[in-house]
């Protein structure tokens, strides 16, 4: 397994921002979601510091879809990221956090009139609309409540990247924004540029997630570019801001080649910047929206070996003690994984197994073919990189407890999110006898 | 949609269980879980009645990694039904309900120490042991804590029913169950005998899901009699009982052929008879354990429509105020589905749409292409055949909450399980700062 952020191997144990993993595993029991904090922050300078130019506003909004807690968005807000939510869950999570709503984007292809109407209550600074039907609902909730708004429109630039078919979100076909080759496009836009509280900052479009071409992204700033350059002189609407939304591709196991994001997001600003100096536009301010780019890599997942099986056909398996309800990439996506023996993290990987979860289904399977120690009942078995879409995807399948999450730096461990317990699980049900 | 369990449409609307949807929409808000009672009990009581035999003792046990709520444990029990659990979390909600022990049956790959130690607190009345590794550990908790437990043990007779690659589960290669091919499954099952706290009812088996070959089950009734055979001859040990798992399919959408369960029930259990008196055994009790065949057809998932939208190439999306967090089936085994508009229900279905949910991602689609009459933002969209394996996967994906689950019969709804709050979704994150 490639060490991310923080980890260090000494005296055959793992480590992870100064904390041996075997403490957190005592502490916190397993399954247990552990950040390392210094890695999560190394991305956000990474972003920020990178995403900087001297002619443009450079912004970074967190995608909290990724990974969201009360305490996430704290630290999402002490490296001066703006953060960017899906839902009204989302945004009252943020809310609670004490996150200043005026860096707060709220997207999504269907918000609930309930929702909107909690952005507005939250003084929620900005909304992503994403079509005709929701601006019109919008304007006129906008309006009954007295509440101006920035807004952005989603649009659907026509650009695929090369990626799973299910996060792969800007073909002409998507549900998510308003083509720019639709006949009726710039009547939309001019019915939102009408509107009296509705501050008009400019469009959004997002090309897809786990992405590793650098071409994909500046294809996608043509487009958008181009398209600004139309409705600039087709409807003389000149956009101060442009949302490029997020998809830069992670690490999670041999094969995966991520940009080299620091010079990239540079060259990036600044290819954004030409080019709307050659198409004589007046973007002032940019905006990206990484989440797993951000939290991947920060993230791992601490299990218990339970035992090993080895089948009639000579399949070998190591049980852990979690599985697709902590982590459902795999079963969703044939999404690949690392893993170590953290107790055994510097014998040699002789034993080719199958890591398979808990749950009664036969694809709950994390790692299909791995090269580890030979492991037993009691050893712990450590999945890197599952800092995004694992936690905000779990679920109670099998109604298996949701493990606590576990924040570690400098050598100490703070408790982010508390384990489940089974008066948790059945808090909401009735009895009906 | 096919009309299923009490289902009605009257007026151009949709009733189930004597109860409008679009009371229970107003009544508890949407997203919403509708169980139907009636058609739950029917079924309950088409196993109970055609799965029993004048010389064979049938034991129906519910599988509740399907559905399970309190209130569902108590139903079950209600009709007189045993249950099946998977993990603690189930056992608990079970002891909670009330349901007497002696007919719980413990299930589970990777049972933790924590949760054997649960079960016999509970006085859980019986496990399924998954490999002789539990076996191990399982005998030294029972001495422990002085306490005697019927056990059967899961064997995998190498036997594949045409179904998902996902929810096949005997396979030679399974995480399930000690294969009966195996060199040293003799010594195995003499270790279980031995056992002075372990009563060794007999062996289990469990062939897959979402079955509809009829032969599937009668082959692997054909595969355990001729293991009994041979471990009698081997060992000279007599199993009192046989438990044969669940699989029986059901209907989702057209296409979907489920076996006539009534008359398959009676000749499923009189082949058992009959195979065992040719052999000469004495099994004298024989189990099955249902769970989708029990729940899927009493389930449907009520949304409201948000708005629709025509892409660019034409494409024409209903977007519904749920998705992928209540039901992600579609996503993980491209399940199909059929739905309704409970509120023009006699409205001829000329419109061909994708049904999209509202989450931030591309995959958050539940059907695709389904004719459906014209819809509008506030229609309410019906999902048919929802009750097995969407509110037990649920997740809070996108911090989307909970939808209610509400039981209807007679004409009344009651609620059985209260909708998630947003309190909820934040009571167990820690601040931070």
């Amino acid at each position: 397994m490639r060490l991310l952020g923080s980890m260090k191997v000494e005296d055959n144990k793992l480590s992870i921002g100064g904390v041996d993993v075997a403490t957190l595993a005592k502490e916190y029991g397993t399954p247990l979601y552990i950040i390392d904090q210094e890695e999560l922050e190394d991305k956000c300078r990474l972003f920020k510091e990178n995403f900087s130019h001297p002619d443009l506003r450079g912004e970074v909004a967190y995608a909290s879809k990724a990974f969201l807690t009360v305490g996430m968005a704290q630290l999402i807000n002490k490296e001066g990221l703006s953060i960017d939510v899906v839902s009204g869950g989302e945004l009252y999570t943020v809310h609670k956090a004490g996150f200043p709503m005026d860096r707060v984007y709220f997207h999504g292809n269907n918000k609930t009139l309930e929702e909107l109407e909690l952005a507005i209550r939250l003084k929620c600074g900005n909304i992503i609309i994403d079509n005709r039907h929701e601006a019109k609902i919008l304007g006129e909730l906008l309006e009954k409540h007295d509440y101006k708004m920035n807004v952005f429109l989603r649009v659907n630039p026509g650009i695929s990247a090369e990626t799973h078919d299910y996060i792969k979100t800007t073909t002409d076909d998507s549900k998510f924004g308003e083509s720019i080759f639709q006949e009726d496009i710039y009547q939309i836009l001019r019915d939102i540029k009408v509107q009296d509280y509705m501050n008009f900052k400019g469009l959004h479009c997002h090309i897809g997630s786990q992405i590793f071409e650098e071409e994909s992204f500046l294809r996608a700033v043509d487009e958008m570019l181009y398209f600004y350059q139309l409705v600039k002189n087709e409807l003389d609407i000149e956009f101060e801001s442009i949302n490029l939304g997020g998809g830069f591709g992670v690490y999670y196991a041999e094969g995966d080649r991520p940009i080299d994001l620091g010079p990239f997001l540079q060259r990036m600003i600044d290819y954004i910047y030409q080019g709307s100096r050659r198409r004589e536009l007046t973007i002032r301010h940019v905006l990206i929206e990484p989440g797993r780019s951000i939290i991947s890599n920060a993230g791992s997942t601490l299990y218990t070996v339970g035992g090993t099986k080895e089948t009639y056909s000579g399949k070998k398996y190591i049980f852990i003690d979690g599985g697709m309800s902590d982590n459902p990439r795999p079963a969703l996506y044939q999404a690949k994984y690392e893993a170590i023996i953290a107790n055994k993290a510097e014998e040699a990987p002789d034993t080719l197994y199958t890591v398979a979860g808990k749950l009664c289904e036969s694809g709950d399977v994390l790692i299909e073919d791995i090269k580890l120690p030979r492991a037993e009942a009691g050893d712990l078995l450590l999945i890197s990189s599952t800092g995004a879409y694992t936690f905000s995807m779990f679920s109670n399948y099998n109604r298996v407890l949701r493990p606590a999450v576990a924040l570690v730096k400098g050598g100490s461990p703070r408790l982010m999110v508390r384990r489940q317990t089974y008066e948790d699980l059945v808090s909401l049900d009735e009895e009906l006898i």
